[in-house]
């Protein structure tokens, strides 16, 4: 957003300057802004969010207007709370301080749900886990879930290896075991996959990812049970943490606040972009993430020498697709970045044999294409 | 910052747009955004900050020219490092978790001080108090701190009740315990307050005060000593956290870079701000706040109904003011809100009884002069 006149009607455009330098960031996130970013800061500004007491009656709006959006969009059921945090990293530590005494269990395939895991090591549990090799998804039906673990924890979408769960398969795992708590990471795949918080426990998001926004805010949706276990544990005198523990927040959002000065802005972006995420309907948003990423797939699977790094289309992730380059990354990424489309390196040990390619509601057909263009001329 | 032709030259005028209807806000923080903010925003845009990835060069230089931007402003001597954090708040956590195994020690004189005793109690530690009555400062001379206390918690600006200490009663103490862990809270006071970084270990402060930003970043900045007794605490099994632990912190900062996915805008908006008041003279800017400071103190001492609720002079904060409002605090409020100046009410009890003032860099001294004008006539 520039305030010189040549770029005042920024925000009316498809591609908005505010990316800088006419890139398109396909980053798995921090990612490309949402189309309406301009306008949502400008309406911000205007409001004078930036300066608004967070113990005040706007804020208090802001939060009823975000919480309210966010329960549409992802048609969240009555009994859940909405709890703002630093960062989703943030979240899975404070899952494992309220919802677990003594053991958890993980489903890793990635480095993002061993982060998860490594949160509960680290938190001194007992962390147990069932591994599959990164570029897989779990065969379920294998899985052991000791008596003992209180908490079981899924990553719904890997963002390092872009593996995807079916929420099927964690609704047939709920059956079994009806009374431990089901957390879900949806980082990557809010708010495109569909969940049924029926049966679920608790799932979390950040925002610089499918909603386009800048980093710097996690949103942990809790439900009852995980209240009365962070309860539980607070009586026995277990360490849950302290501003940011359960019974505290929960105290706070019964006021429309959190416990410290959150992310005010950041909150009411959130807020902003589920109302234009509603209004152009979630289920068209994932009709044409399908259709994206349908065409993202085919083109790896026909291209000589990029492959899709996950084999199996039924673990194949519709929002972060990760390619094998078996000439390195870096060429990849150049040729690309050349025609101003940014994606990411592989994570960690992939750094330099993959790219990752983000899906994300804000990415636009034409400019996929576009993409997919450079890449076969690669 | 509006999109607008109209407001096109926002960045310009004394009092940006930005703040909405042309308030002033001289609340303590959230507050008024710092003169420039609205530039601020607009190069970073033009950069593509919301988009870049927290792992690439782009933020490695951010992270670089914010920490030493700050390093320069505050005068902080090598062997400190920079961590960020979600709030304020977050760093008091982190600070009992990494730097306490039993026994923290605190000085209390509102609900600031009071909130860093009480994470340390939430966190199970043996938390010992001295306290003052709110309004008031302490006699040093008089607390006893036990040899089995770890760490030793000063809030500097007791942002609740507008009481502050002089530093050097912090040094004359740091000479009868060298051997324990300093912790300053500068939340309310950063930069205006003067700090020798090498009489403490550990100070922090959030963004949304003396630096005029949008909330939703803390900075935490720790000696060698706090690392080493993490990393002792580590050892021994105890449990000092998971992604924000001091050893993970250090580990990420050697790489110019953070465990989760930060407030990337944030920072670089942190690293704006500073070279705007290194430009300017630190020296200059808290010359400029005891000016103002002073005027409103003599205003408030030469009132014949509103006083100043901190008595001694000594005590007085320079950056947060409270007066107290004898025929209640919302009529006052709401005089000065209709001539668009926003304070706040007093904090918790007082809510009713005060108001409070904040007097930051960003608060110019013609304003202060307005503002208190509509005062004198209420």
């Amino acid at each position: 957003m520039s305030l010189t006149k040549k770029s005042s009607t920024a925000s009316a455009r498809v591609r908005p300057v505010s990316n800088g330098k006419r890139k398109i960031y396909f980053t798995i996130g921090p990612t490309h802004t949402f189309n309406g970013f301009d306008k949502c800061l400008d309406s911000a500004l205007k409001k004078g969010i930036p300066s608004i007491s967070h113990r005040g009656r706007e804020f208090e709006e802001v939060f009823k207007h975000t919480t309210s959006s966010l329960k549409k969009m992802l048609n969240i059921p009555e009994g859940f709370h909405y709890f703002f945090m630093g960062s989703a990293t943030e979240t899975m530590e404070r899952i494992i301080e309220n919802c677990c005494e003594k053991e958890s269990f993980h489903f890793i395939n990635g480095a993002f749900s061993k982060r998860f895991y490594q949160t509960a090591v680290d938190l001194k549990k007992n962390a147990m886990k069932f591994e599959a090799p990164a570029g897989e998804g779990f065969d379920f039906f294998r899985a052991h879930i000791p008596e003992s673990a209180e908490v079981v924890c899924f990553t719904h979408n890997e963002t390092a290896t872009g593996v995807s769960i079916d929420m099927d398969d964690v609704y047939g795992l709920r059956k079994s075991y009806p009374d431990k708590i089901f957390a879900l990471d949806i980082v990557s795949s809010a708010p495109t996959v569909k969940v049924d918080f029926t049966k679920i426990d608790c799932a979390f998001f950040s925002v610089q990812k499918g909603f386009g926004l800048p980093a710097g805010l996690g949103v942990l949706l809790v439900n009852d049970r995980c209240i009365d276990t962070a309860l539980e544990l607070q009586a026995k005198g277990i360490n849950i943490g302290s501003y940011h523990n359960f019974p505290t927040m929960l105290k706070t959002e019964e006021r429309k606040n959190t416990p410290e000065t959150p992310n005010v802005l950041a909150i009411y972006e959130l807020g902003y972009v589920c109302d234009l995420y509603n209004k152009k309907g979630v289920a068209k948003i994932r009709k044409e993430t399908e259709a994206k990423a349908k065409l993202i797939y085919e083109f790896l699977d026909s291209h000589s020498e990029l492959k899709a790094f996950v084999k199996k289309p039924q673990w194949r992730s519709k929002t972060v697709i990760v390619a094998e380059t078996p000439r390195g990354s870096a060429d990849v990424i150049k040729k690309l970045s050349k025609h101003g489309f940014v994606v990411g390196p592989g994570y960690g040990e992939f750094k330099d044999k993959q790219i990752r390619i983000a899906n994300f509601p804000m990415h636009e057909i034409a400019d996929v294409k576009r993409m997919l263009r450079v890449l076969k001329n690669k």
